[in-house]
């Protein structure tokens, strides 16, 4: 089954990653992949946009059909493979009702880590205001805290909505990077106990990538967050 | 069952529409409900607060499960009422397929839209750029071409995955917002037709928006895009 798959990739990038967790966890090993380079701009290539029009990785076929976006990957893969590998949606409504709303607010979290760690390669030079990369560091670090919040009330050793889900696979790469992007340990312990929980995980390990795009704001870049 | 759902509500938000459409699909008509003001900011008080801590609208409760996000409130829901009203998640491998990305595509949409039309409203003042206004139309403008695509590739009377799903719940509120902003009939017609196709079904008639939010940027915001 798994080697009518191709997945065209660029590595740090937590779309990316969450695709090859998924794809671990429901024991689809020996997928075709491709890694592309950002930084040769190889996402904006014929070859990308033959199956996706956006020139974005992640880029996914599963035979004839086509899912790019990495959460509509995510859902698709556990659904055709419900009872293959782990089980990434939970049976239980108060599981699962929290599941997609953890899973839908980690896919949101996305841009505004972006809004800081790439504000300058995101912002035009003429266009940068000291006080718009403050306003979306505050926003930022108000939406850590939510989350801070969220896992002080998860049980010791359980996930972002129980037993391990796809919420944890849309938000534990953004934590990773969070963290790649020097964010604050100690400011955020709670994070921090999490990506320990997490990091060893072996289809996290074995997906882990092997190089972050580096960003023009630092490889600090989340440190006083 | 609709009874011990509650939900609350600003008018004109495509996320919290999308919740009411799938309530209606799922013929859980009955349901509490509440509509505040965005513009006197009740969804920043403290009856939303106690449920929602983003202070945003939609507000879900059904019993004591909170689901908050409207993608995840609509998942959660068709998944909970599966076999209860229409049919929103399909079965085939492919439709679930391209519902899933289209559904995630909708998703992403909105920002979109918003960079645009409240463009004025979402950056403060001495932070204005014509060029930053005009690069977000640009963007816009790929995106809804994209969006014509796909559906010139959907057959008549079909629906963005075939039958009527989720990835039309949450798109169509998205279409009616630009519509309403006066995004041009003329350079968007398959957009056109899609919103005639659907303007009248039931579920979106009965949860129509009494009224939208202005925009800063005028009621006519899309036009020129």
């Amino acid at each position: 089954m798994a080697q009518s798959m191709m997945l065209l990739w660029g590595s740090g990038s937590p779309p990316c990653w969450r695709v090859m967790i998924t794809l671990e966890e429901k024991k689809l090993q020996g997928y075709k992949h491709k890694l592309l380079s950002f930084e040769k701009e190889e996402h904006k290539s014929q070859e990308v946009l033959e199956t996706n029009p956006r020139a974005q990785l992640p880029t996914f076929k599963h035979g004839d059909l086509i899912v790019n976006e990495s959460c509509a990957v995510c859902l698709y893969l556990e659904n055709r493979f419900k009872s293959q590998g782990s089980k990434l949606i939970p049976d239980s409504p108060a599981e699962q009702a929290l599941m997609y709303q953890r899973m839908m607010e980690g896919v949101h979290l996305n841009a505004k880590l972006d809004s800081v760690a790439y504000y300058d390669f995101l912002t035009p030079e003429g266009e940068r205001h000291d006080s718009a990369l403050k306003r979306n560091k505050e926003a930022l670090a108000t939406e850590l805290r939510l989350w801070e919040g969220y896992l002080q009330n998860v049980a010791e050793g359980s996930y972002l909505a129980g037993p391990f889900s796809l919420a944890d696979v849309i938000f534990f790469p953004n934590v990773a990077y969070a963290f790649h992007f020097k964010l604050s340990v100690e400011r955020y312990p709670k994070l921090a106990k999490y990506y320990s929980l997490l990091k060893d995980r072996p289809s996290i390990k074995a997906s882990w990538p092997p190089q972050w795009f580096p960003t023009s704001n630092g490889d600090d870049a989340l440190k006083d967050v």
